[in-house]
């Protein structure tokens, strides 16, 4: 969790902005024991875990809300963030009916979302709970998704977010090229993780996702590329890839970044034609990516230009989206840069705003050499992408 | 997240049974994107995070069907836990509804509840996804809270969980003890947490829940009880008492503990009588509650006995429950021993059973020298409970 109140209160002011600017009346975010099941909101307008239910409001009017047990009310006061903040103990019900009430909003924009994941904190069950609470009044008829708020608040960097991501980026990159300089011939996938891990140790730093999973890294043809943790089973071999999918965790926020690296044989070996021919074909599909990266676009239509550029040079189609919001997670939510799939809902028809940061990313396999994946993050300025990593311009010789 | 398929495997013989005894067909866990949204089931029933939309199926005739992107299939088929794998790569779809549609249940016990936080992993807005997924078919009406099955599942803990259990108490409280011989007059809440913290480090371990909040140090009587971190603000001082609230994770499972201690301000000094007055009132509060935990009890019973004979003692009742499961997490969902407020819901009206593991606490302020919490592990046998850890027996000396 962000333990940066300046932050908070930041967001919160954005929220209230963005709350006027889509003409909503209210914004509700009802959470209960979030270390066990989180809403990846509470990141970005509370910066700690509520234990019993809390419920947060945001109004088009300014007012920013909290109700919170008791235990919980002097941590939520010293944010700062929050213009009132009433407690209970017994139960909530009572207090938010009320303030509720007297709000008497038009809608309630509420944390659900059948698209967003991180704008879906909002439990089946508690929310039928909240319905319960709510039985003997009509505002259950003013629900609406809160999913374009969220998408806005999340998408919408602050100077100090971008400054905090460019950071988490530098290190990022720094370990990278540690890396490169410690594989050797014969070193195992698993032992390249740890060192990778080893390094984020030393610095005091996470992982932007997962620990286990975090780096990826894969040697050679046979190594599958996905969602698997690095294993002893695969090893860095002469005349074969390493790649590695990782990014570090650094005051709140994420880099998420790929880097491949050809591994010579003798000093004299340079990358086979089949593998720097894979590696244009992909740098130029996240190039067609890049230039197609803009305010305004659809996140479909970024995809669809680095799809087509692969397909066009030959390639399949990888079978993931383009890119996708980094921040305070990897996978920060909002607008995808993905093609129109049933499993990306409606995140790909979200509009590109200025101020996103992405990651974009593809790849190609190679048959016989191992994996070549790219991805970089970038900054959507007014009048389109910007680097915020170094893009990985040619093979990298291990 | 646990590492361990055969504890996996162990849990999902466990639920197709407990759906055998519950006469419900089947038990349908939906997620997606766990890191940002976690169903806190998973653990118990897959040990690791998905990325894309997922579906677990375990059948009261002992099937477990998981649907998953094709880049989480490996992973998945390598915990042994399933039956059948099936993947897909734009939507899970189709996929998900010829099976529901093929095993034709006449419930499908679904991960959301109104009550139990650890049954409510599914998101309103995924929810309402499934309910369109399945909008061509009848199944939606099949949908029953899964609460009951998740429930019995956390509950019951197996031998190899409790042994988990007894691990992470052991530990908890060793550091407990270091805690005492470390700590010194005037050393801030703060630094004596960072040293439960350096302890924990050392041992290569993680804490029972966050981080900044486990332990919670407080420092005489003006030092705020609840949920806040350890601060600077205040230090061990003579004539009062140092509280501490505690656990350890270690292989997957918790601890959850409170000690007390007394700080003499000389050689001779005991705890004066108003302090040892508050102890003894705590202590049998806690051990009517003791006595109450027994199979078959009502969880919000147990509460009564133990508030009961704090308020018969003269003392405020505590503003939470006495007694919560303890396992992979430090608040374990399920059956709470607590008073039936609202903001419990269902939870203090389920029944104990054998196998149950729970933290009973409770305490008591005592004006002008600080907070007596006791907090103790303990397991339900055939014919009542068992303490798990060294119960605190009296004020212990600094």
């Amino acid at each position: 969790m962000s333990d940066n109140p300046t932050l908070i209160r930041e967001k919160l002011d954005q929220a209230a902005a963005i709350l006027q600017e889509q003409q909503v009346d209210s914004w509700l975010t009802f959470v209960r024991e979030t270390s066990l099941t989180p809403d990846p909101c509470l990141d970005l307008i509370l910066g700690m875990d509520m234990v019993w239910q809390s419920a947060f409001i945001v109004t088009r009017t300014g007012e920013r809300i909290a109700i919170v047990g008791h235990h919980d009310a002097e941590n939520v006061k010293a944010t700062g963030g929050y213009t009132t903040v009433k407690t209970y103990v017994q139960g909530i019900r009572d207090e938010l009916v009320r303030i509720l009430v007297e709000l008497n909003p038009s809608q309630i924009a509420l944390n659900y979302s059948e698209s967003d994941v991180a704008a879906d904190g909002l439990g089946h069950g508690l929310y039928r709970l909240l319905e319960r609470y709510l039985a003997d009044t009509d505002l259950s008829s003013c629900f609406i998704s809160a999913e374009a708020i969220v998408n806005a608040l999340r998408g919408r960097k602050s100077p100090d977010e971008l400054a905090r991501i460019r950071t988490a980026i530098a290190t990022t990159q720094s370990i990278f090229r540690a890396v490169g300089s410690f594989a050797r011939h014969g070193m195992t996938e698993l032992q390249i993780a740890n060192y990778a891990h080893q390094l984020a140790s030393e610095r005091g730093l996470g992982t932007a996702w997962d620990w286990d999973y975090c780096p990826t890294v894969s040697c050679g043809p046979d190594s599958p590329v996905g969602h698997g943790g690095p294993t002893d089973r695969y090893t860095v071999q002469p005349g074969t890839l390493m790649h590695m999918d990782f990014g570090i965790k650094e005051n709140g926020y994420c880099a998420d970044l790929q880097r491949v690296w050809y591994v010579p044989r003798n000093e004299q070996d340079i990358p086979p034609e089949a593998v720097t021919r894979g590696f244009e074909a992909a740098r130029s599909a996240l190039l067609a990516g890049f230039k197609a990266l803009k305010p305004g676009a659809l996140g479909w239509e970024v995809d669809a230009a680095a799809r087509q550029t692969l397909v066009n040079a030959g390639y399949p189609e990888y079978e993931h989206a383009f890119g996708h919001h980094v921040g305070q997670q990897a996978h920060d939510g909002a607008t995808v840069l993905g093609p129109r799939w049933e499993r990306y809902g409606q995140t790909p028809f979200g509009v590109i705003e200025a101020g996103n940061v992405f990651a974009i990313e593809l790849g190609v396999a190679v048959e016989g050499y191992g994996y070549i994946g790219l991805e970089e993050n970038v900054v959507v300025g007014k009048d389109g992408a910007q680097w915020l990593s170094d893009p990985q311009t040619e093979i990298w010789l291990l």
